[in-house]
């Protein structure tokens, strides 16, 4: 049962939510059976590629969400409370946002490779808890050899145009079910969550979705009874 | 969209099926968005790896199906017959079906080469139009190069135990569909279309999948209102 999560690398909302599904995976009992796979998702496609300057999170978020920056701080303060208590040491401090295309690119190369949930961690971890720079090609190259990437491979993906096609597909997609924030999570193609949400929630969903995961809508054969196609039987 | 083919390559009714869902493609208005996935599916897998005696066909079916050499006989002309009506020419009298496990391991290779359906397509024409052995390691190798894959890659898997596990998991998902005939269209992971079927319906299925993709369920938030998860907003 495929599990697919829209997500960003500089979204906080998601580094929190990737530990709740954590979470309520563990606690899944079919566990073994599913496959998670990280969707792209850029929270700001204009974002610039030169790394954004440290510590100026809250007058950040006071321009994109249009509040004063209490109210921001108010926010990060909300955010860093919450991922501590999911054990993440969130560095609103240190985080410097950015392009995070490339990093969305990587991922694809790291799901083909079958390293995509550590690149992810990965990813998010450097954006969060270390201020280092999403957008730099060097840094992304360290974290993803890190993880057990190729460097060749690696530097050859970021010079090039590599999975470009992937992740506009998984953008594409995202505006098709009308996601607007992340993260999201769609289980078995079917249900959809959105935002961080408890492990008892993502659970249930995904005890939902695995008791019905067989059930195929037939359709029906064409013209009188009897007129079924034609197969070749066990 | 996704389509995933059950089908086995010694399937009379899997390669005319083949034909019907290429001209309800053809004909289907987002067919570029369409990603067709062949799964395995073995109709005997106690089948030998030896090559079977050519131009016994009605033999073998009355043994299966535990019929008269006559209704045999009558369904290889009906399947002849409606295979001649789809462009194929099945030639029952150089049939010599075999173990396809192999067969099946190389197309998993296809899949991820890209050359999945042209593969499936040469195999089942060896099949039917041809007599080839389709358990033949030699023989499978010829075809697979002919559709471009890599000689040296296709005899190491022939040789190894690559994709195995990939085969099973196709299997596997059949029994939990209950599929215990083929060819069988699962489209879009929600719809299922048992049999060789008309163009016109296998159409209709495209469509409806199609109209019906974006739509997700959404689970509910837990406790009270305005206690949705917390999400980055684009």
């Amino acid at each position: 049962m495929k599990v697919e999560i829209w997500s960003d690398v500089v979204c906080p909302w998601c580094y929190v939510g990737k530990r709740q599904f954590e979470a309520a995976l563990a606690q899944f009992e079919h566990a073994a059976s599913v496959q998670v796979v990280w969707r792209s998702f850029e929270l700001d496609r204009t974002a610039s590629r030169s790394p954004a300057v440290q510590g100026q999170y809250a007058q950040r978020l006071a321009e994109k969400y249009g509040c004063s920056l209490e109210q921001a701080q108010g926010m990060i303060d909300n955010m860093t409370g919450v991922a501590a208590s999911v054990g993440l040491d969130f560095r609103f401090d240190l985080a410097r946002p950015g392009n995070t295309f490339d990093a969305h690119r990587l991922l694809h190369l790291a799901l083909a490779r079958g390293v995509q949930d550590p690149l992810k961690e990965r990813l998010d971890r450097a954006t969060f808890s270390e201020g280092l720079r999403v957008s730099d090609h060097d840094e992304l190259t360290a974290l993803a050899v890190e993880v057990g990437l190729d460097e060749v491979e690696v530097r050859e993906v970021l010079a090039g145009d590599r999975y470009t096609r992937d992740v506009l597909a998984d953008e594409e997609r995202a505006a098709e079910l009308d996601i607007t924030g992340v993260p999201f999570f769609v289980v078995d193609g079917r249900f959809g969550i959105s935002g961080a949400q408890t492990p008892d929630r993502l659970l249930r969903a995904l005890d939902r979705a695995w008791s019905t995961r067989t059930v195929l809508e037939m359709v029906p054969a064409d013209g009188a009874p009897g007129c079924e196609g034609d197969a070749c039987a066990v």
